[in-house]
């Protein structure tokens, strides 16, 4: 029997009813005017999202790894350069995609665990008195490590330097889970999927383009058609995209949108902030470390835990999907066999969070781990119990 | 957002997602061909869920309640007397029907946590030397106590009182989640729904009747018309109903039969008794007593848990909705305030178990019980363990 | 491959998406406050769709017969006498059930293919001194004909009678497709079921009880439980069923009747006059004849089509179903052989008519009757194209 | 209410139900062992359907469009020539791709209407003795004409011209509805969509490449990484994606493959050759022409119909989807307003198809074209008719 667990890996999230039920559509006429009832409102939901009024927001049938390839082809001419911190196998493979793409990538090394250096992209800026960089790409949050980078700060650091690059943001795991803030920020390309905060089925790249990210799509010499986001933007013109569009994966967003603004974008922080620190005190009760180095780094959407050297973290995956039909995230590349990481985005309550700390303790016992049965999970209904009441009193 | 948290209301239970998409139907022919391929499967699934070569299966969109009135309309006549213990809310509810029906109901008032009283039965039957009992009727598994009663006891009290009655079991909330067996038992008429053990939407009466009960039909003078079992037989002849059959809900039926049976009813039942079992040790864990008043008639497929003197049960129901968005079962009847219920039967994970443990002792914490938070998981969480250990070691 | 053509039995019908994804609910604690909103939003959308101010309405985990039982055995006590039609074969399996239920039925015979005879209804109604007739039974629309009867005339019959009979009336394949007016024709008991104009699936008994008929209810001695109106009241105002509740079918009506108001009955009503017409120029076309014998009793829900004499009309209805994988109904009881039914009910448009139309004249061809083929389809065509020049023009 | 009309545009076809369930999947750790037996089986049934066995078959999370550019940026080099023949829109967007991508593109104009001009390729070929030709490419099947090319033709001018090129083929509205052999036409790419024969939502390009394709991967220097299939290659032998995989889509991918397999090929061919041929019996019968030049191009997956000089196509599209709620399809580019389009393929009947006719007669009606009423349905409904009997015949 299909063990319908609800999932820990940090993407794709577990769906509400409401908005698998949305994508579920018969086929429609993708040029009939119902589709402008779709379109238009998804890239409406999409821009409040991100707290823009100015962005203008795109929508590929991809994931966000195409995401990443429509932020660079669009902007970018080969031999440009960008700056990239790397500090996480994903934005590792964004840095391997830009020198693909004939780009000259100038990389910050940084420990895994740790957010990005902004005072070193302030030197780095600073000393870049030619303005050979033309972007500085930024991954908001680390999925591989759980690790919170402050892009407010990378911002910050490029007008320090009054630098003129664009401001590249891969959000695809804090954008509708953690705040984000796309105007405020200066935030030129955020890229995000559909199958984290949106709490989607993976199928869809969304990307937000501010003004000066359109203006440089004008002279971007590499190569793009199906990425271009100029063809896009003339088929949102008519109601239409320039290939067929995916219509279902769409209207799941449109409702999706619908959800995370009428909870309240603070609101839907906040829950994800509450899931999260619940995990973060079980960690603490089983006497164990979070991969992200410090408390201003803690991810709200995935917590990467360190199990004990000379131990397999990936063990722990493996028992629990073998023998609790239950799926967490293996560690990946230099964290490899490390961490293992609980997933908590998208639509979780505190009873599923509570079922994967007590199954995740289960392997962990099973494989000899010296944690004590029901630890975690006390940690966790203390913290929960608690936020309970000051809900309660904050609504009062 | 809603929760998608499991429920543990002791039906209906949780759907598996495959039995539930069975139901969903697009509009059929019931008169084509292809409702053959529904109905017989079904008659023939519920047959063998009931370990019956000989039973007579009838499936009525309706609910247990519609049962148990086709099961005493089709075989009785007004002013029948028929032997009955009152242990329970739906043993009572049984006998109020029987009443109302105008039978002349002999009640076996019975402490409610206790099973039925066999030898009571036995000697009310020996008494009964003129077979003015028409009927003997037995509630298998009390929902609202959690008590489970030994029908292969009743049925040897009738033989040992060599009394002709026909013995009627209301398996509502036992088949196909604890052992049943109509032929070894002798049950005349077993009576469920599709909400429980067939992990079902609620909406279908399921029966099976014996030979003897089949022929008690010819004589029965209750009026029956919708739930008459001869009008249905002459339709199954046809592969047809008298009216319109619930063709989606049946579809889902015959799923789950097909899972039941895949998965090897013992497997079924061995693993409500682990589901069951690791709610028992919680509640040990958490100083708590059950409602069924000693091992042996504690139900697999619902436990209801007593909470101290003073305090309102129902509490823990109120608040495990209102603040964790989790439903368990309140006391009815006499046990009303003295107990909750907690459902353990269809299709539950060990995960999904401890998650409805876990918000049990937050709400229970909550309200002021002196209950260690994650005493009762953990205990579970043991329990699971080694199931699962012994398990594999069955296995090599 | 699995066809999905559109079907054309008068009923079940063709099911809109919304209302079967509404079905298709997950669990939910029928005991919750959350059932409220779907019971109440029920309740009072059957009262508007009956047109009643004053109706209360009940549904029970059943069908139409179910509801039928529901009727007689709420407000009737063994040996009454009811008088009844028989024109069709629903007349008559109603007729049937209050004959097994220890009524006195008072019947009048009736040409199938005719109405009822308000006349004779109140010939037999005025000589009735002793007001012995307890209740006046009547089909509103004969599914097995296709004949709709004049339920107001039958209320004035009873008038000018003044007899004080309940007026109990089947409006199974009309409630939801054709004008119902409960309080207007002072109807004391209405009758359907969820698979026909509400586009259900069957499932559901649906019933309005007038104040007179409640308080029959109070002397009534004819026994039932599950079906007992009184248990069903009493659970309503505890927002709660005597039973488990359908909740997902029940989530459909809520669904089914916001449709329909908001579309507004009386263009409901015109939508289906819309179909049936185009249908019964397709048959003037093929040059056959209704069974229903004048204009006044055509039914705008279902037309039994007259085949010549010497063939065997059931014929087509295997063809169909055979070699294009459609489903006709058939001819039932006194015209079995002689006519099949379109069922031109629920959830139906133009083309998907057009296209039932083109397969029977298929058939009726293969068959080697003399139709022209694309002739009734062209008849269709005419008078849907001009419905819409009709639309058009008094919409501006 | 929303109409549940079957579409008849040229994709995204109609699904069948049980594909659209098979997509609508809860979330599933797509590292789970789980997948791989929705991935494999996935590939496996392509590389059937494209009638291969040394095809090496890639599945991406985007659309044909994607797929045009997976063959290119994966096979070539900025500068190299490749061959193409623009006879249609979809074509002629193959060729802007390549232009953007730096490709030297030779085109051969060919008038819409008309197939690829094989002998023509076949002399550009010969005269390209240095071989500076990489790539000749070829769109099977014509969305926006109705025009089929002869594949197997192509590469024979290539074989007599002993020419290298790799051979591309567009086969998105062909493939699996369509004959297409991949390994005896010599086929080094085809490219397909989700939403056409495989009769699933659009979201997803399908490719098959040749060992020689695969060699060419070596060496190209298009920049890629979204669409690179040695990543994807790389992925799929560890049972993964190089990204998250549309799961869901995959799922209903291998369901759709079964299908269209146990139909058998060559009768999921002759089924759309038989709707086709229907709607060209019609269109003769409304004295109206295709777009298509001659029998021997006309597809069997989509009929573009010419309307009469100085009558507006595309008013037939917008007044069937107005008035009747019926997508059909406008013509574009060159025959924009010339034609109107239907398109045939997918899961369709008899009776869907003859709906289809019916509205377009009654749009073509309205619009004051002299045709009549029934007469395009009449032809199709005796060429279906025969049809079956034809079926029948063969298959005794």
């Amino acid at each position: 029997m299909t063990s319908q667990n609800p999932v820990f890996i940090p993407g794709p999230t577990n769906m509400p009813e409401a908005v698998r039920l949305a994508c579920h559509m018969p086929t429609m006429d993708h040029r009939s005017p119902a589709f402008a009832d779709i379109l238009h409102p998804c890239l409406d939901g999409v821009r409040r999202v991100l707290k823009s009024t100015e962005v203008e927001v795109f929508i590929f049938p991809s994931t966000g790894t195409g995401g990443w390839e429509t932020a660079i082809s669009n902007t970018l001419s080969p031999g440009d350069r960008v700056l990239v911190a790397r500090n996480g196998m994903f934005s590792h493979r964004w840095i391997d995609m830009c020198q693909r793409h004939g780009l000259d990538v100038q990389i910050v090394e940084t420990p895994w665990g740790h957010g990005i250096p902004v005072s070193t992209y302030e030197e780095i800026l600073r000393a870049d008195t030619g303005h050979a960089i033309k972007a500085v790409l930024a991954t908001h949050n680390e999925t591989a490590t759980g690790v919170k980078s402050d892009i407010a700060g990378v911002r910050r650091a490029m007008e320090a330097a009054g630098h003129p690059a664009l401001l590249m943001v891969d959000g695809v795991s804090s954008i509708g889970s953690m705040d984000f803030r796309f105007d405020e920020w200066g935030v030129d390309i955020a890229v995000t999927g559909s199958q984290k905060g949106f709490m989607l089925p993976a199928g869809l790249a969304i990307l937000g383009f501010s003004p000066r990210a359109m203006a440089a799509t004008k002279t971007a010499k590499l190569h793009r058609t199906f990425f271009d986001v100029a063809d896009m933007a003339k088929g949102y013109a008519n109601n239409a995209f320039p290939y067929t569009p995916p219509v279902g994966l769409m209207n799941g967003l449109k409702l999706a949108c619908d959800m995370l603004l009428s909870e309240g974008l603070e609101n839907v922080f906040a829950r994800h902030h509450r899931m999260a620190e619940g995990v973060r005190r079980a960690v603490d009760a089983w006497d164990l470390k979070l991969c992200a180095a410090s408390p201003d780094v803690w991810s709200d959407s995935v917590s990467a835990i360190c199990t004990p050297a000379g131990f397999n973290a990936t063990d722990v995956v493996t028992v629990a999907a073998r023998d609790y039909d239950m799926a967490f995230g293996v560690g990946l590349g230099e964290v490899a066999g490390k961490v293992f990481r609980i997933g908590h985005l998208g639509m979780l309550t505190d009873a599923m969070m509570l079922s994967g700390l007590a199954v995740a303790e289960m392997a962990m016992v099973d494989l000899g781990l010296p944690i004590k049965l029901g630890s975690g999970v006390a940690a966790a209904q203390d913290y929960y119990r608690h936020g309970n009441t000051q809900q309660k009193a904050a609504a009062e």
